[in-house]
């Protein structure tokens, strides 16, 4: 397997974009992200997006991308894995530069939110039509079941929850490219309209329109290019039921376990050697969850872990530094190629006023559903 | 790059399965298809299909078939390319055997298309939805553009359109598996229902339900099953505008000739070392246009050979032998892979009464849209 870099990224700013649709998103994330690399070719390009066909009435997304960049007759395909398309397809661009098949591949993600479609109904088709949606259940739901299992098993309360939220939002703020960049009170997320209970709005990430690029290259080529050399030393994908009913326990995250613990193997590193990390906060008590998964805080001590500040800008272990999907807002197809923009962008030394100090390995964990996927990357300098 | 071999198929009789689910065909073709590589372990699975989304409100098709299939935690991915997903899942799982990550990889195409969604819509999803489908067009209105280009400019013939037809229809007649096991004569294509002049409900591909699947393997492995050995010995993948209207020339399909130029240099193998092609007939037109770009014809001679029965089991280069989309059915997510199974099944002589003669090398091209993507595969002994 041969060694691949990341060379370029490129982000627009994520929010409710009403002037430019999916492919304006998409053509403008991927040029600035090409600009970034300074490459002049493409081999290949994988675009990750969750449900274009019921947001905006339109599939085979790969050829459109390639064809709207200019860049056809490369090859172009779309990947999806729910909420994770967008670090599945980095996970795909990164096979395709490992086996030789392409030097320079491009990897976007992108999804539109905000044209008019159900919303809540297009996001379910992530979860179980058969035995979960047809029921009646959606995505704040089973992120509810998870939050009040978490809350009774671990003496958790709801202040817990939205300190996570709290720490995102400040991240969020010195973030040009989050959506929302104000700071939040605790007592914002505890009066805010509850969704499903214990989850408030603020407990809730956004509806967001988004696209987020990377250039992936071979060592040979990255050797070439006139930017700093980040190396994706790890790679780990995992699947678990898609149903939540069906797991032994509705607060372990198996597939994002699994994803992590693959990753760390193929990198050879363990969770103390992480500087930071982009994790999947769709909801407060997922980012608490899947801190305890990716082996950062021991399974039941997350909550404490994010009230000690631990996984602030300044703690043992930054997490979303980003403002994570809460406050940098949830394109879903988009999120985990920008989960990897963020991390680069911090071992880059480019984070500005968010930059955190001796940022040297950077981890990214997008899950899709709720926690049937999940796909993490370790990169260093 | 590592060898990748092909060391299990499997595939369900495509039709109106109006008693199985989208999840119940795809783990049927799953089961059979590793009961016949004979392995006791899969390391990743890809699945291609187009769009659940809209078909039977069910995205996460990955992470829900590895959980169907009793897989999970395997990492699991949807792959999309429209009519082509199958054909690109397929290259996926070949780089990701390819690039050493995986060493026993499930690729599964699946489309449930008869549950009662709008298909003519749903299938729109493929071209440009707003510089095409808002405009009116469908993709029987597309191929018709094409086929009327091709008549006009090369003298053809309706009667050469129906042809392929009667051909596949008869090829189709000769295969368990296929949809419609029905031989038609060139009147039945004439005087059938007109969709878009000039083509009839004949020289369509049906609506169908479906689910193929091949198990790929490294050399490595494939050397301790006992099974013949299929290599994967070329792999070209391709774009073009996704809007017909934008092309220089109607009946030209630049992604289909550059994914066969790819997949030929890669093979280092020519047109004429072929045996066998399955090819991408969604409509009588593409099968003629195709043949002419993967080079078996030259240019404006494909209806010619068609009639002179070349492309027939006994002639020159046997095209569509499993009856082609046209006779076996097309839930377009599995056609890509069903070719696949039709090649491997050639090449082990075990086709049936459809079997040819000297079976050695073949070809696979599956396409999307109205050409804007093309993925070839050549396999030999």
């Amino acid at each position: 397997m041969r060694d691949v870099c990341v060379m370029g990224c490129g982000i627009i700013k994520f929010g409710e974009l009403w002037n430019k649709s999916l492919r304006d998103m998409f053509v403008e994330a991927a040029l600035k992200t090409i600009d970034d690399a300074g490459v002049d070719q493409i081999d290949s390009l994988y675009v990750g997006t969750m449900t274009p066909g019921l947001f905006v009435g339109q599939e085979h997304i790969g050829a459109l991308m390639a064809d709207y960049l200019g860049a056809a007759p490369i090859p172009a395909v779309r990947i999806e894995s729910a909420c994770a398309s967008g670090g599945m397809a980095f996970r795909q661009g990164f096979l395709d530069v490992a086996s030789g098949m392409s030097d320079i591949v491009l990897v976007g993600g992108v999804e539109k939110m905000t044209d008019g479609a159900d919303v809540t109904y297009a996001l379910s088709t992530a979860a179980d039509q058969e035995y979960e949606v047809y029921q009646g259940i959606t995505f704040p739901g089973l992120y509810a079941m998870i939050a009040n299992a978490y809350m009774h098993q671990f003496k958790a309360t709801r202040k817990h929850l939205a300190q996570v939220a709290v720490k995102n939002h400040y991240n969020g703020s010195l973030n040009p490219n989050a959506q929302y960049q104000s700071v939040i009170t605790i007592d914002d997320v505890l009066n805010a309209t509850m969704v499903a209970d214990p989850i408030t709005i603020m407990d809730s990430s956004p509806v967001s329109d988004g696209a987020a690029c990377v250039v992936i290259t071979s060592m040979e080529v990255a050797k070439k290019l006139k930017k700093p050399i980040i190396k994706v030393i790890g790679s780990g994908a995992a699947t678990d039921t898609l149903a939540l009913h069906q797991r032994n326990d509705l607060t372990t995250l198996n597939a994002v376990r699994i994803s992590a613990e693959k990753a760390y193997k193929m990198a050879g590193v363990k969770p103390d050697d992480i500087n930071l990390a982009e994790v999947h906060d769709c909801f407060t008590i997922a980012e608490i969850c899947i801190t305890e998964e990716l082996g950062f805080v021991e399974k039941g001590k997350g909550a404490e872990f994010v009230e000690k500040g631990e996984t602030a800008l300044t703690g043992k272990i930054p997490i979303n530094t980003s403002g994570g999907l809460k406050s940098k807002g949830h394109p879903v197809g988009a999120t985990g190629v920008a989960q990897v923009v963020e991390v680069v962008e911090q071992l880059r030394g480019n984070a500005g006023k968010r930059q955190i100090k001796n940022a040297k390995i950077g981890l990214t964990q997008n899950m899709g559903g709720s926690g049937a996927s999940s796909v993490t990357h370790i990169f260093s300098m």
